[in-house]
C-alpha cells in the first residue's frame, strides 16, 4: 500500500494547488489544466482499488447478532441470570484475555484451540477459552476461600469447603431449573465421578500415564461406537486389547441409583479407594437429589468423562433428547447443552504455596440454545419485538416538527418509551405504517385543533381507536395502557 | 519445561512400578526401596517448581470486578439500557474480534493501540478497539440503511439517510438524560464540528495534507496550554507560526447559539463553503437542542476535536465540571465521560461500491463512570448488596438437613430468591451472622416442633420478630415481604 500512499498525498498536493489558484481567481484554462491532472492522479487510485481484494466477513468461528437474535439472547440470559440470583449467586467479571501462562496446562487436548495474541505489552496473552480457568485465578489472586458467584450469564460455581455433595447437588438443580424454564423440551443430564473413572482404569490395568487420554477416549462414545473408540485406545493409544475390553464391560453401562448400589458391590471396583469414594458421593449425591424432587432426570452413565482436564470428581452434562420443534420436523440433535463438574485442584494450580480451594461448577451451552430457540421460533413463525417502545410521536399536519420535539421530550422524561420519525414533514400514513412494523402499540398525534384545545389524539394502532387525552393527562394515561415489562427479566 | 515433564513421566512409571508391587503383594522392603525412589523423583520436581515465578496477576491495562463492582457496574448500565431503550434503539452484538484489515485505515493515530491476535486460523485477527467500526462493518455487510441500535450498554448509533440535525440532538438528549440520571454531578457537553474545523484550518493557510494532525494537535487544548498546542503545530508538525496564530483567534473561542451567529458573519469563515454548512448545521442543531430543554448543558466549543480520524460533521463530548464526592474531597478530574459525533464515510469504506450509510451516534465512557460512582460510594460509606437473596432456609436443630433441602427447593421451585447453607447441621447463631452479612432479610427456621405443626418459622433479620406461617402460605407471606424489585432495570 506504501505506493498508494505516495499517489493520495499527490493527490492532496495537487488539490491544494487546484484550491489555492480559484482563491487566486487564476484564469479558467489553468484551473482546468490543473483539475484535469488532479483526476488523473484519483482515477491512478481507483475509487475502489484494495476495496475489492477486501473480503467483508466475521473471522472465522465468530458472528454477528442481529436485534431479533438479541432478543431472543436477551430471553434466555434473562431465564439463566434469574435462576442464578434465585440462588444467591454474587456476579463477577473478568477480561476477555488472560496471561498465556494462566491458561497453559489446563484444557488437555483442547490447549491447541486456545487464541494467542500478538506480544505487545511484553505480555504473552491468550484469549480466554472458558470461565472456569479465569475463575480459579481470580480466586487464588484475592485468596479467596468461600465463594458463590456467576459469569456472564452462564458459568455458575460455588467455591469453598462444605460438607458433600450439597453444593454438587445444588448446581444440577440449577441445570434442571433452568433446562425446563427455558422449555427446550425433555432432558437428561448424564453424571459420573472422575475418581470411579480413575479406579476403573486402574483396576482394569491402565497404567497412570494414559488415565487422561484413555478418558478423552471414553468420551466420545456418546458419538461413535464401542468398537471405534476400542480401536482407538488399542491401536493409537498402544492400550492391551484385553485391558480395553475390561473397560467396555463398565463402561458401556448406566442406570440410576441403583447402578451406584450395584457397583459398590462391584469386587473388584469395591477394592479401589478413589472409586469407593466416587461411588459413595453419587449415592450421597442421588439422595439430595431426590430431596429435590429432580432424581428422575439424572443418568449415572460411565461412558460420561467430559474432555477437560481439571475434573477431580462429580461430572456432568445435560443433553435434550428431542426438540421442542412442531410434530414431523427433523430433530436438531444438539447434544449437550450445559455441563460441568467439580474440580478441587484448579485453584491450587496458581496459589503459590499450592492451598487447594473445593470447586463445582456448571456452564449453560448458550450459543447452542440460542439457535434451538431462535429455530423454534421460526418454525412457530413468532413475530419477536426488538424494541419496546410504547408510543410514536406523530403529526397529523405539516409543519409541526417542533411540535413533535417538544412532546416526545416531555414523555421521554416521564419515562416513557418513544419514538419519531426524522422527518420535517411524515405523512400520517408513514407514520402510521412505522408502528405497524414496529409493532409500537400507541400512537400520540398532534393536531392544529388539538394544540388550540390542549388535547392529543391517543390512537391504539390495533384496534384503530382514537380518544382525546387532555396533555397533562397523557403520560399517566400511556402507563396505563402500556402495561408490557419494562425489564427484561 | 521439557525435563519437568520427563520427570513428570519418571514419576507416573515409578507409580506404576510401585502399585504393581503392591498387588503382587512384594515384599514390604521391596515395596519401601521403590517408595523411596517415588519420593526422590517428586522431590525433583518440587511442588511449587513453576509457580514461584508465574507471576499472578491479569494483562496489563484489564482489571478484575468483583461482586461489589459488578453490582455498581449493573446498576450503571440498567441506567444506560433503559435510556436506550426509552429511545427505541435496538440492540446488536459482535465478535470481540474482527479481521484486522477492518479496523486498519480508521482511528488515525490511535492505530497504534490495537491489539492483534497471533495468526491461527489463515486470518489476521485484531481485538475490536471500539464499537463503531464494527457496528459500520455490520451495516455495510447486511446492506442495511436504517437502524436505531445500542451495543453492549455503551454504544448508540442512529444510521439512515433523514432531515439534518434531529437524530444528532436526540444524541445530545440521551447523553443528558444518562448523565443527569447516574446523579454524577454537574456536566457540560461541548459541541463542535469537522467541517467548521477543516474550514478554519483551510482559512488559516493549513495544507489538507496537514489537517487531521493539525486536528489533533488542537484536541489536546482541554490538557495542555495554547502555547504547548502552538509550539507542536510548529516544531513538530512544521506549520508556519503566523498560520498557527490565525488558528489560535479561533480554536481559543467558546460559547452558545450566539458564538455561532458570530462566526456566520466571520468575513473569512462565511466564505469556506464546509465551515458554512457546520454552522448552519449547527444553528439548526441548537434550536432543536432548546426545544428539548438542554441546550444550557451545550457549549459550542472550537478547541474541540477528538482524536478519531472517522468524524465527518457534528462532534461533541461530555466533561464533568465537578463530582458528587463530598464537599473538601478532592475532585475526581476525570475528562470527559461520553462523547460521539457524526461519521457519514465510515460504512462506505467497507461497501465494494462505496455506498455510504451517514450515522450519527455516541459512546459512554462506562469505565470513567464506575470508577467515580465506586468512590462516591465508598465516600458515602454505602453498604451495597451483592445478591438479591430474600431469605436463607435455617434449622433450629440437628438432623434436618433433608427438610432444608426440600423446604428451599420448594421456594426455588416458587420462584423466591433462597439460600441454605452447606452443612449437614449448621448452628441456628452462624445461620442468622450469614444473613447479617450477605443483607439477607428474611429467615426461615424449620425445628421439630414447626414439622410437627405444619409451619416455618419466619424471623425477620432487621428486628428479629419471628411468626409461625403455615407452609403452604409461606412463599405468599415472603413475597409480600421483599417487595424489592426483582430486576435490575
Amino acid at each position: 500500500m506504501a505506493d498508494r500512499a505516495a499517489v493520495e498525498e499527490l493527490v492532496r498536493l495537487q488539490g491544494e494547488r487546484v484550491r489555492a489558484l480559484k482563491q487566486q481567481k487564476a484564469s479558467a484554462e489553468q484551473i482546468e489544466e490543473e483539475v484535469a491532472k488532479l483526476l488523473k492522479l484519483k482515477a491512478q487510485l481507483g475509487p475502489d482499488e484494495g476495496k475489492l481484494k477486501f473480503v467483508l466477513k466475521t473471522p472465522k468461528g465468530t458472528r454477528d447478532y442481529s436485534p431479533r437474535q438479541m432478543a431472543v439472547r436477551e430471553k434466555v440470559f434473562a431465564v439463566i441470570i434469574n435462576c442464578f440470583k434465585r440462588h444467591g449467586a454474587e456476579v463477577i467479571d473478568t477480561p476477555v484475555f488472560e496471561l498465556k501462562e494462566t491458561l497453559t496446562g489446563k484444557y488437555g487436548e483442547d490447549s491447541k484451540l486456545i487464541y494467542d495474541l500478538k506480544d505487545q505489552g511484553g505480555e504473552l496473552l491468550s484469549l480466554r477459552y472458558d470461565l472456569t480457568v479465569p475463575f480459579a485465578r481470580y480466586l487464588a489472586m484475592n485468596k479467596l476461600t468461600n465463594i458463590k458467584r456467576y459469569h456472564i450469564a452462564k458459568d455458575f460455581d460455588i467455591a469453598g469447603q462444605f460438607d458433600p455433595m450439597i453444593p454438587d447437588a445444588e448446581c444440577l438443580k440449577i441445570m434442571c431449573e433452568i433446562l425446563s424454564s427455558l422449555q427446550l423440551g425433555d432432558f437428561l443430564i448424564k453424571v459420573n465421578d472422575r475418581r470411579i473413572l480413575d479406579g476403573l482404569f486402574a483396576i482394569c490395568g491402565v497404567p497412570d500415564s494414559k488415565f487422561r487420554t484413555i478418558c478423552s477416549s471414553v468420551d466420545k462414545l456418546d458419538k461413535v461406537s464401542w468398537e471405534e473408540v476400542k480401536n482407538e485406545m488399542v491401536g493409537e493409544k498402544g492400550l492391551a486389547p484385553e485391558v480395553a475390553d475390561r473397560i467396555g464391560e463398565y463402561v458401556l453401562q448406566h442406570g440410576g441409583v441403583s447402578l451406584v448400589e450395584q457397583l459398590l458391590q462391584d469386587p473388584k471396583l469395591s477394592q479401589n479407594k478413589q472409586a469407593l469414594e466416587g461411588l459413595g458421593d453419587l449415592k450421597l449425591l442421588f439422595e439430595y437429589l431426590t430431596l429435590f424432587g429432580i432424581a428422575n432426570k439424572i443418568s449415572f452413565d460411565l461412558s460420561l468423562a467430559r474432555g477437560l482436564d481439571y475434573y477431580t470428581g462429580v461430572i456432568y452434562e445435560a443433553v435434550l433428547l428431542q426438540t421442542p420443534a412442531r410434530a414431523g420436523e427433523e430433530p436438531l440433535g444438539v447434544g449437550s447443552v450445559a455441563a460441568g463438574g467439580r474440580y478441587d485442584g484448579l485453584v491450587g494450580m496458581f496459589d503459590p504455596k499450592g492451598r487447594k480451594v473445593p470447586c463445582v461448577g456448571l456452564s449453560i451451552g448458550v450459543e447452542r440454545i440460542f439457535s434451538i430457540v431462535e429455530q423454534r421460533l421460526e418454525a412457530l413463525e413468532e413475530k419477536v419485538r426488538t424494541t419496546e417502545t410504547q408510543v410514536l410521536v406523530a403529526s397529523a399536519q405539516k409543519k409541526l416538527l417542533e411540535e413533535r420535539l417538544k412532546l416526545v421530550s416531555e414523555l421521554w422524561d416521564a419515562g416513557i418509551k418513544a419514538e419519531l420519525l426524522y422527518k420535517k414533514n411524515p405523512k400520517l400514513l408513514n407514520q402510521l405504517q412505522y408502528c405497524e412494523e414496529a409493532g409500537i402499540p400507541l400512537v400520540a398525534i398532534i393536531g392544529e385543533q388539538e394544540l388550540k384545545d390542549g388535547v392529543i389524539k391517543l390512537r391504539s394502532v390495533a384496534n384503530r381507536e382514537e380518544v382525546d387525552v387532555r396533555r397533562e393527562d397523557l403520560v399517566e394515561e400511556i402507563k396505563k395502557r402500556t402495561s408490557q415489562p419494562h425489564c427484561i427479566c
